[in-house]
């Protein structure tokens, strides 16, 4: 079992990907057609994880895969990772081993850095119950507002983007049951403006936030 | 020839490719491996144009390939491009096919709303030179303060992106003479900030930053 799932000093993203398959027999030459869109997971991943030389140590990525008859949970984690390459190729070859290492309920490490678990949103969610969850909705609170209030009441920078949880769904969004259990987590809302973008592309977005402190997530 | 290469109303965007190969024979299999990192150009295009539900109209975007005898030039035109998927394979193949296309100093149509020719950079530069240069490099003028100067001479919103052209180089930089052509072209040195970032990654800043008027360049 993997220690330190939430509260770990480390910028979390989690991406649920509704029909991404559980198991390792898709198609590397055809990952969208074969894999239950796994391709969206595998550039969520490159834009959490790659730098123009070396990747960050301090995020982490849950990939909870819901296209399986029993659900499954990758954790990337910064600090050990290996092998990530920024081409979605070799992102979707590293979760098709992950994919193929037998899953419990505890966490079983397939390549350095990639662990694998049973369990999808709801035992995800129970985990980070105590984490400061930042569920990002098109209609949510404006992410330009908040860092504005932020620096007005003079906290831009005093909170630490180290332990929040982004939470993200794929290109069918989330189901009415997963807002509801986010809502009773006590997640934010938040918005990153009126263009409705990919997952990867809003994880881009909220790194920089995060880096150039303009947004810090209370 | 394609006419209005610039001053188009468009938002811009130019990656050079200094080793990206200007023939098809390259592999779908291993793009980073076979084409002079291609993959770098693909991850570039889909950042420029795919939104949740659709893509960019008002975008154009200039691949420079410099990986082979004759360099040639692919331009991609929102307001006609058709066939675009988020993944990148399917990118590269759309680059396959446009390298596949007998190549002349002026545009030849390969699929709908992409353009091949040969030339490189400073064709390409010779052909914008009435335009807003931005060239992004790590040590530039910070995005944010330019944006912040902009909201307190209250021109924030007043100039449009359109017709703005980004340039980012590949996973080399710029070369020296390149640096030359931009500085004599009066392009503006911009930067995202301390952290180095992939040219794809800087393309959904940018046009995050155009979007929500954040950031409106002069």
């Amino acid at each position: 079992m993997y220690p330190r799932p939430f509260n770990n000093g480390m910028r979390n993203f989690i991406v649920v990907g509704h029909k991404a398959t559980t198991t390792p027999n898709f198609s590397l030459e055809d990952i969208p057609g074969t894999s239950g869109r796994l391709d969206i997971l595998c550039r969520a991943v490159t834009a959490s994880f790659v730098l123009s030389h070396g990747i960050r140590k301090d995020v982490c990525v849950y990939l909870v895969l819901l296209g399986g008859e029993t659900a499954k949970t990758i954790q990337l984690r910064g600090e050990t990772l290996r092998h990530l390459n920024p081409d979605e190729r070799t992102t979707a070859a590293l979760l098709k081993k992950a994919l193929a290492v037998p899953a419990a309920a505890g966490w079983t490490m397939s390549t350095s850095g990639i662990f694998v678990r049973t369990g999808g949103f709801a035992e995800l969610l129970a985990d980070l119950k105590d984490a400061r969850l930042i569920y990002l909705r098109e209609d949510g609170a404006d992410v330009r507002q908040i860092s504005a209030e932020a620096e007005k009441a003079g906290t831009t920078g005093a909170t630490p983007s180290g332990s929040a949880v982004f939470i993200l769904g794929d290109h069918t969004g989330m189901t009415a049951e997963e807002e509801a259990l986010l809502e009773q987590a006590g997640a934010k809302v938040v918005s990153l403006g009126p263009t409705s973008l990919h997952a990867d592309h809003c994880i881009v977005l909220l790194n920089w936030l995060c880096d150039t402190k303009v947004f810090m997530p209370e």
